[in-house]
């Protein structure tokens, strides 16, 4: 019972701070929309700013949650190192470009200023943890000499702007509302030739580090 | 005279704007802290709409008029293409990843929604125009076989958000405020090696791609 209300209070204020925007969204709208009384929602969340970091982590941590399986998956899987980038960068991309998910980085970074933990909560949680994930294979693939990293952290941040930023900014200003699934597979593709050619070990090293797709 | 209170009244729109938000900001406050009348901010620029476009269009425009004149010093100019793609990311990084134009970036994309013009004008004065800016060069980079480009324009694209995704992202959402010079050239240094690194000339083409720095 109480974590089915906890899920309907959870989507009835992703929708409502969506729809209003952190300060016009009300608890009452929120409560209203959810079935439940105010009381209630006060009970599981705390209070608004609570609730809509609790909204926020939910809507990060599904996604990296998926990504940590799929990393999962492909280090007892037989897939070559390529294919496994190539699949963590089309998950980042069909979770991280998606209409809600931009909503919510707007109104989070519009919140900075009067609310300052939400956004570095969000960038913890999000882009942080990405690279905090991806960080401990790409240092694999230089020990085993398939790419050349010096900076395995620093190379994950790149990693996750690569397949991320230019689409992202193009959603942000609103030159574009979504992606195809095809769209997706390519901005992937695009973002891990990119990454592959640029981490290419030299000569001397074994040359495991062909692009996908050329 | 009308061109100095033009520019007093663009500069206490930007701050304006930037304290209060488009939507509580006031042209009566504006109008105030110009020192001219709400009547001279309406004969300049119309609305309250106009004027917040104008601001934004200022802002990249002077950021894309300062890359300009230093792709046509480069050309002028005897320094190699290294150097060349590290001074315009340098200023790139310089011009964008400041707290006023972080600022603003982050009012515009919250206006998207009501006001989706703005987003739109702002995405193609800003980044827009940077790729446009930087195409043609690349393009003359491949043509002479320094660099290995299929796509000069998607190349532009990438070099821009190579520069400034991570850092950007680290002034939105709060968990930095901004950059000495030292990290700008940190910045500009690491996006131009990588980008380099990844169109470097194949075998059989003249190896002109050694990465800056290395």
């Amino acid at each position: 019972m109480t974590v089915s209300k906890h899920r309907k209070i959870a989507k009835a204020a992703t929708e409502v701070f969506i729809a209003k925007g952190y300060t016009t969204a009300s608890v009452d709208e929120i409560a209203m929309q959810a079935g439940v009384s105010k009381q209630t929602v006060y009970k599981h969340f705390g209070n608004k700013e609570r609730l809509f970091l609790a909204v926020s982590m939910a809507a990060t941590d599904a996604i990296t949650g998926e990504l940590a399986a799929q990393l999962d998956a492909s280090r007892t899987g037989t897939a070559d190192f390529q294919s496994e980038l190539s699949a963590f960068a089309r998950t980042l991309a069909r979770m991280v470009l998606t209409p809600e998910i931009t909503a919510l980085r707007r109104l989070v970074m519009n919140e900075v200023g009067r609310f300052p933990t939400l956004g570095r909560t969000w960038y913890a949680h999000g882009p942080g943890r990405v690279v905090t994930q991806l960080t401990p294979r790409l240092r694999e693939l230089n020990d085993k000499g398939l790419l050349s990293i010096d900076d395995p952290e620093r190379a994950a941040e790149d990693f996750n702007w690569l397949v991320l930023a230019a689409p992202q900014n193009k959603m942000l200003f609103g030159a574009t509302r979504s992606f195809t699934d095809k769209e997706i597979d390519a901005i992937a593709t695009h973002a891990v030739n990119l990454f592959i050619a640029a981490h290419r070990p030299t000569s001397g090293r074994r040359a495991g580090g062909r692009a996908v797709g050329t």
